[in-house]
């Protein structure tokens, strides 16, 4: 059997175990989680120790330090991962929740209800614990997973892969629910980004090379994000003692993640009172200001800006700050270098508030607040699978909701069309 | 300039109108839409007679009675159109639309906020009314949209499409917010289809070879829709006073249409008692039976159906008859032939009704009503701009809410993320 022959007959068996999760009872899917997480921590011991195999042939093949910072599992990361699996047996099964129901003229009942998508593929790279929180997330929302890791944490997915269709297993569900793709082959992945009608859905977790590529390949759905140029608005109005610290939060709390600031704006008539303090602060934490020239018209110090500077997701405790002339020039900004990921304005101003919120073309947008908060966990998602700036069926965060779809249903009681 | 740098050109100005679109508010698209309605009524006259060209031209070339049928534009189909207009006029505007707020632990008001896609593209075949609803539908919705209809309707395409810019124009709106593509090169279609980036969501709107195309060709995400293979399930608690009325109504009210009834499958413990006055019904309406050998113990007159008959949508007055065993039965026979568009369960039973409603795989299940009304109009959407049976995104009818996408919103007093 050639190798696609294989997915084929991989992604029909999930195809199968697909209609068989969609019907499964919230109590079944909760406990096979629980039996997971009770596997994972039995097992622990065995998990790292396979993983260190990964991690030392990463070291001998040179990666990278980070590289090998998130394929590393230790004992407290098998425990996160057996937590992770309890925070989501907690959280309510959206599958067959009814919703927006009205009723029609002739007495009809017209509702949703969601429903699974069928067969979800996640292709992520080096950190391993993506198999269990994925296929948790799937599992629960009902649908099939197959699950593609990067080659470098093979034989940490593996054993994962294992020890996950024990516990479908043990659970009475559909071990063809949960596969993990052992040939980690280019082509093999290609093939399943075309694989319609045996896919419904792509998301892959991780850089921008992998993104990319999964962008130029697929034909199936795919739900991604490229990155995270976030912006903060400094309006004429906006109250200057909630501006600081929300900046310095957006910036500093945490620089490598998506949500975090990357460039400044402030409105001019605000500028003057507000940049000199705000670049004693941030000097203070350690960031570098890179600075437009009427910014540096306010502070001489630092670094001018360049064109690049704009788009720049630095990820890294550096800021660029721009001055406009009004909200605005503030919105054509965003238009224009924003990656539709999370935009902050800071006012007292209803209107700008208002248009701010319409305006901006972002997954989030928020108003008086750090972009921090664009994360599935602090927007009450209660778990995320990752998250959106393509438009269709999801934007922003995604979670269990995010991995069903909602059909119409219709309760009558003998109704014809007339 | 090549023909694709031309669509290049004109979809980068889309893009440019549909930042303005999203902006305008209600009264502004309303104005529009009214001021497109009045000019469709004054120069009804012209519109007709250039449609009499597209005809003339389609029956020299031989062309079916029925696609002249679709093609023809009289007084009263122009008529329909501004009316159609007015009732978009008096739908609720979707954008901006506040919803599923909730509050965080730390104060901050979450909620998502309904925004515009961008920019739609509908692909559609000889019917000239497309442009004009299509156009009011994404246009009251914030979305610019490109029109690509079929050849044999080019003359009238392009006068309404000339009509739809004078009306943008003097409602102060950007012209290049609808836009009908003249060319209709087949190799244009296949580069608007691989425009990612540059269009949002295409819909086809045609027969079988178009949406196949389509899906075929398409790297932009779409929504489709290929055909109604729709069922009604009798079952061995249906109340047999509404099973007959719903039948003859999901068959005979309209057989031409895909949320038409194609099958019917009888419990066997109903078949004695139900079949042989549904036979004498149905065969006064003139509906020709084809049965299973179970039907035909009762029913001997009828045809024997063939293996080909449970696939088929006939869009006649034709009717599939098919005994199985129990509700299970029939749940295997529609996820084995379904199309994943309409399914309905006659039923007094209350677990019955709950598992078909849950386990039935279509975008509208309903409980002993007619499956003519999986419609957006009788599902209380308004307006339709198609349906989906495609699960990402939307399901089922799509109305001015599906043409939008959920931003987050977080309405903050200065929060931080610890």
């Amino acid at each position: 059997m050639s190798k696609k022959e294989m997915l084929d007959k991989m992604l029909q068996a999930a195809r199968q175990a697909a209609v068989a999760l969609a019907k499964a009872e919230t109590p079944q899917k909760n406990e096979t989680l629980q039996i997971l997480a009770g596997m994972l921590r039995e097992r622990a011991g065995e998990i790292v120790a396979v993983n260190a195999k990964d991690v030392q042939k990463a070291t001998q093949a040179g990666q990278s330090a980070a590289l090998i910072d998130r394929l590393t599992l230790t004992p407290a990361g098998v425990e996160s991962m057996a937590k992770a699996l309890e925070h989501i047996i907690g959280l309510p099964d959206p599958v067959g929740e009814i919703h927006d129901m009205t009723t029609r003229p002739n007495g009809l009942r017209v509702a949703r209800m969601r429903a699974p998508l069928g067969v979800i593929g996640i292709i992520y790279e080096s950190r391993p614990n993506v198999a269990v929180d994925a296929f948790a997330l799937c599992a629960k929302s009902g649908n099939a997973v197959v699950l593609r890791g990067g080659s470098e944490a093979a034989q940490s997915n593996q054993i994962l892969g294992r020890i996950i269709s024990e516990a479908l297993e043990k659970g009475g569900l559909p071990v063809a629910a949960a596969q993990v793709l052992s040939n980690t082959d280019r082509e093999l992945v290609k093939h399943l980004l075309r694989a319609r009608g045996l896919v419904d859905l792509v998301i892959p977790r991780g850089g921008e090379r992998l993104i990319r590529f999964v962008d130029e390949n697929a034909t199936v759905p795919i739900i991604l994000h490229y990155k995270g140029v976030c912006h903060v608005f400094v309006d004429k109005d906006a109250d200057l003692e909630k501006a600081l610290p929300i900046i310095v939060n957006a910036k500093v709390q945490r620089p490598g993640v998506c949500n975090a600031l990357e460039t400044l704006l402030v409105h001019r008539n605000a500028a003057d009172e507000f940049l000199p303090p705000m670049a004693e602060e941030l000097k203070e934490k350690g960031v570098e200001l890179r600075g437009c020239e009427k910014t540096r018209a306010i502070l001489p110090d630092i670094k001018a800006t360049e064109e690049s500077d704009w788009d720049a997701e630095y990820l890294d405790l550096i800021l660029a700050v721009r001055v406009v002339d009004d909200l605005d020039g503030a919105l054509r900004h965003i238009a224009r270098h924003g990656s539709g990921h999370t935009e902050s304005i800071i006012t007292e101003n209803y209107t700008s508030a208002g248009r701010f919120l319409r305006e901006a073309d972002a997954s989030c947008v928020l108003v008086n607040a750090s972009t921090r908060f664009n994360d599935g966990g602090e927007l009450g998602l209660g778990a995320e699978i990752g998250i959106s700036t393509t438009k269709l069926h999801a934007f922003g965060p995604m979670g269990l909701r995010e991995l069903t779809t909602n059909k119409f249903i219709v309760l009558g009681s003998g109704q014809v069309r007339q």
